[in-house]
């Protein structure tokens, strides 16, 4: 496939994507404080040139999820980095949604992925070592290495901890960006089912 | 290629002109008072629900061209019927554009399509018989008979002038969104250098 | 009050006008092809830069009413020369909204009014002279002063019926845009009504 | 003034900071990562219901400050807590707006601050005690304690240093949201400049 089928394909499935979120009330709730970014790396994508994002991450009015702008490439760069990171270890990972960590989410997340066999885990962000922390671009690929290393694969769901100046967040992981919103989208209702109760 | 593939590619082929309208600031001068509607037909689109538009049309938003929403189908209505119906003509025309027309705009079209060897053409509203003009659903084949009546052929560019109760309005016809999206914009730029001198 | 205190009320007043239309999906029905312009003049307004409306027009994503822009001032043209026209025999009424005209919407507003004992009118555009269709700003001032003449005094609805080049649109007049969209929300909510039965 | 009255003021002097922001290029660099807000008080405002601000907070699409929805009561809640905790120490400070904190962007400030004047400070998150920090609603009255304590008023720009799950952030307050603005802008094109030298 040529490469602008390539970047058509790509950027059709984050729109379509986007219209999933924006029906869907409950993720509403999942929404975290630094906003959904949702993105999708071209296949041969070595920098954050190469992964397209939500333009404005999701964000939430009246609301309900809403996409300010357009998917579009170079829109995102800690999830781009992070997204060309996790295919060093697994090729099918193409695709990544962030959304918001607490203690509920984190027991739907674990039910879901049991339910279906799927390895959830977590990166403990008080372990990063100082040399680690304070040298640019070194924490990506320290992160993902100690998820492999636990958990002996990358995990398709997993969580980072809080860290000094981050809030924790939860990493949803798929092979396009349909599949990684359909798997949000059933966590969040299943979380809005829980926390309404 | 299978059918959601190519629903990728007509969403992605959309999104990626939206943003080089919102890039160009002098295509607000082309927004007409209905909006502009850029929809793009799948392979075999029989229905306005296999056309994909511009969810909400693209408005201007502090000067610059907008799109309130994500490219979607079932979004329009009157343009998805007029490329379905193009279509029988010309199977390459899966997509199209509308904008402003005006006696400066059919200027412009015109030295832009005699300097590329374009078919530019209109059609004259007035000449709708009554029969047609009061038949749900028989305007549209009547008016691109007329066009191909007229020049042989579908033009790529061409107005329906002002009728009773429509605002008159260009279309570009092409291959998909980024290639008539391309032509508007050339236009475009052309319109503000004429208006501003 | 100072200008900017005046300044500060329109804009507020059409804010939240905005968010009764956002939170009213039974007014996506009521949006013509133009779009919804929602306008407010300030109280001594001369000119439409003194005019506020919404920035890119109300239009429907996701099937509901949505505003991509601020209210703001120089936002309009032909609804805010239509107030400030109208202003010049009936200074309570200040701000306006646009919304689709069918043989239905006119029934329900009729009702409506009556209902209420608000004076409903049209303006007749086949009776326009020439040489005020033809002459810059002539029809503002020719329409206004029509229905002034038929009704004896401005009707707090009324409809411009479909003109040459011109789509049929419905103007409910007020004081205020909160008060204008109270109105177009309940005649929204009495044609779904009607259409869906 | 009336209830109405002040509602319709605090929404449009939001409206008109917002166009303000848009047309602001410069002060995408400010925006942190969990977007801004930009709030502004009723007079008697208690709760964070009668605080009214940005819906879906201010982000950045295609490069430019953008407002996904209208200003509006109840859209936010951290920096709505906040302002009603300042006006406990200051009767004047009825707005806030937040924005990144980096060292350059605290240089800059100081700068702005000593040449109009203005008192400055910070919040050490590192100070706050453990039982502050996990009982809900604590955090906010200690921050705001700790600031009065410190520089014997509530400074006109602050920020609070990174915490635990926590980003840095610096915060303007003013009597209205359009003064906060002014000084966002200021500061974003200073913080410009410097970056850009």
């Amino acid at each position: 496939m040529n490469k602008t089928k390539e970047v058509e394909m790509v950027l059709g499935n984050l729109a379509y994507a986007v219209t999933m979120l924006e029906d869907c009330p409950e993720f509403t709730s999942l929404i975290p404080e630094v906003r959904v970014n949702l993105v999708y790396a071209l296949p041969k994508a070595k920098t954050p040139k190469e992964v397209a994002a939500v333009d404005g991450r999701i964000t939430a009015v009246r609301g309900l999820p809403h996409a300010p702008g357009m998917p579009t490439f170079s829109a995102s760069d800690h999830m781009a980095r992070l997204i060309l990171e996790v295919r060093k270890y697994d090729a099918e990972a193409n695709a990544g949604i962030n959304f918001k960590c607490d203690q509920t989410v984190i027991e739907v997340v674990q039910e879901y992925c049991s339910e279906r066999g799927l390895l959830s885990g977590w990166i403990d962000r008080t372990r990063e070592p100082d040399e680690v922390a304070v040298r640019d671009g070194a924490s990506m690929p320290w992160k993902i290495k100690q998820l492999v290393a636990r958990y002996g694969a990358i995990p398709r769901l997993f969580y980072e901890g809080e860290g000094w100046g981050k809030e924790p967040l939860f990493v949803a992981l798929g092979k396009d960006a349909v599949e990684v919103t359909t798997m949000a989208i059933e966590i969040a209702r299943r979380y809005r089912e829980k926390t309404q109760r």
